[in-house]
């Protein structure tokens, strides 16, 4: 057995700051320290430093400067695109469309559109986590005014043809947003050729720091405040400026979308997990391979508790997740695993490796060393298993 | 003439990382990045770093752990409070009282509640920048839900009754919240000793980064969440956690707190620097001096035009602030100093100066030789003072 490694395959939970990312902050952590909202040089300079990333990130997703609004998450954009648009175009209706399997910020912004009588229909996940135009074709209304689908899976990599989805949605004259988290960084993403009207990401994905987000919203979308304050982000997001993180954000993209190249070495790499997991017994990948994220593996292993074989991982110096990492801290089976059909059970011993472009191919080695002695372990400890392996000698 | 200094007295606008502040957060900038909902050990140890920040801020601010939120600015907030109480507590009523004063944060978090029906009046104020609990009593209804009062006002630095203003609201069965931006690390601030319902308060103007702010609430208070999400702050405040700058707001409100006897040398230079500008011909103070902010001046000069002042200010060196710095990007007059009875031609020509613990008698030395030089020059140029000046010979 080789020596413990700590290798970092959690890529989807969230990445560390690159170096180069934290160098293009720390000026604005020290000496460049003015309120962007002053008149003085020293504000005027924080206001260029923003003013010059917003460009750089509006270059890189495919939209105009002014098209682009600076947040503290993901969620926050999320929350602001659903609800501010929910609350903007409700003359033409309150019935809004999203799908099973959206990430918690969407699913909760729901909860609350329905607290104050707003109509949500999910709809219902294919086995191979698709979902096509002619579902939502047949779920939509006139009086649908948003339909919000996530780019990419976060627990299972689905990538959804969100281009013929937003079409759908307007043809029947519904905006439609697109919670892009998991895909900015991870394959390309131009809002312009999406046609959609609204669209997030966040920087922790892609090894900028935690608190950090951004939403794009297309000129003359009708979409209210969630953030009211001063003048900021043209005066649709109060709170002044984290320039810092702003800054580090156009950084972190700007690598990432250089670095697309490179996902075709991480996509090999998550294919070598995937057949050397495909050997462990009673193991099952969730989810289809193809349309998938190119970093994303998730698995489940009958007879086993995702969270001991979490902890059994960490002991080996492997960071992994099961379910969405938002909610792996609650011991409730995944409701994205759900919706694609996996059985309760099968749901609860899931296990989700996500490489980013820090992996390499001795991660994967150590992976897969370590990874069925570690499920072998955990069954040997399952009466379950016990009964079952017993049957079939 | 000595030579050129450069004096920062815009505190009240934004302050400076402290280097401690700053070092707290690196290891959070880089090695330290698991995700605080992750189970394995980078994970925790994230999830300690917040949990030991967020004890820290409680004892601080006197309240329990449980009822400290995190947020990304005091505009959040502000924001979270107003919309988040007015919505879960309208059963009650959907009258809410504010003041004229207000930061934009909370006017426009009132303006889209007014959009949703919601009724709200807003206080007048003394000349002085005072709001009494007969004021309060005065407009209180039975279906007035909420109060909403600042604690220091950001432009004149008055400090408000806000335990007897809390009183009078409880004593009608309405929520109090207050806006404590200006007044934590300025003046001792305790929750429970003040009893309101929510306080909400802001990193960058207490040396943390610009970014993170903090919302009390008090146990029990019905408050919706403003960001929905993952598991994050309890399920009431979604988004992965901004660990580096919550540790960093944990450093910064230690040192702010253990500061606050330096506050007496703060006050003192700032009187003097009101002595000072009291010698400029047409110039006085706005606000009263009772009850104020110790690091806090406003003063208006007649004849002059607050930007031009601004910017020749700026090229000797001296940072300050015309109006609300959050506004100051626009040419309209500050409604602060509108809503104490400053005529609308005083307001254009009010300079703002709020110093800290970074300042030093040097510095208020040379304002005070630059400020009336700069002052003359300017006015040299007003054809009305020309005219006045002549006449009074």
């Amino acid at each position: 057995m080789s020596d413990n490694r700590f290798v970092y395959a959690d890529n989807a939970a969230t990445t560390s700051v690159s170096p180069e990312v934290l160098g293009a902050m720390l000026p604005y952590l020290s000496e460049h320290y003015g309120n962007p909202s002053s008149l003085y040089s020293i504000g005027r300079d924080s206001a260029k430093a923003i003013s010059a990333a917003r460009d750089k990130i509006a270059a890189l997703i495919g939209c105009k400067s002014s098209e682009l609004f600076f947040t503290a998450s993901g969620s926050e954009a999320d929350n602001w695109a659903i609800k501010g648009a929910a609350y903007a175009n409700q003359k033409k209706g309150r019935h809004i469309i999203t799908t099973k399997y959206e990430h918690h910020a969407v699913l909760h912004s729901m909860d609350s559109l329905k607290r104050e009588g707003f109509e949500i229909t999910y709809l219902d996940i294919l086995p191979d986590g698709q979902i096509t135009p002619e579902m939502l074709e047949a779920q939509i209304r006139p009086d649908t005014s948003l339909v919000c689908m996530m780019y990419a899976n976060n627990e299972i990599g689905s990538v959804l043809p969100i281009k013929e989805l937003c079409d759908t949605a307007h043809k029947h004259g519904a905006l439609f947003f697109t919670d892009a988290v998991q895909a900015v960084g991870n394959i390309p993403v131009s809002a312009a050729e999406l046609g959609v009207d609204m669209l997030s990401f966040s920087g922790h994905k892609i090894h900028a720091p935690k608190g950090i987000g951004a939403l794009y919203i297309k000129t003359g979308t009708k979409v209210y405040n969630l953030v009211d304050g001063g003048g900021q982000e043209r005066g649709r997001r109060g709170g002044t400026e984290n320039i810092a993180y702003i800054v580090g954000l156009a950084k972190a993209l700007e690598i990432a979308v250089q670095s697309l190249p490179d996902m075709k070495r991480v996509a090999a790499m998550r294919d070598r997990l995937a057949d050397g997991i495909s050997k462990i017994p009673y193991s099952f990948i969730n989810g289809g391979m193809e349309h998938r994220l190119p970093g994303n593996l998730n698995a489940a292993f009958e007879f086993i508790e995702g969270e001991s074989l979490l902890l059994w991982l960490d002991l080996n110096g492997i960071c992994a997740s099961t379910g969405s990492a938002c909610s792996s801290a609650s011991l409730e089976p995944s409701h994205v695993l759900l919706s694609i059909g996996v059985p309760v059970e099968k749901a609860h011993g899931s296990l989700r490796l996500t490489l980013g472009h820090d992996n390499t191919d001795a991660d994967v080695d150590y992976i897969l060393e370590r990874l069925p002695m570690i499920v072998d372990k955990l069954r040997a400890m399952s009466p379950l298993y016990e009964k079952i392996a017993h049957a079939s000698v």
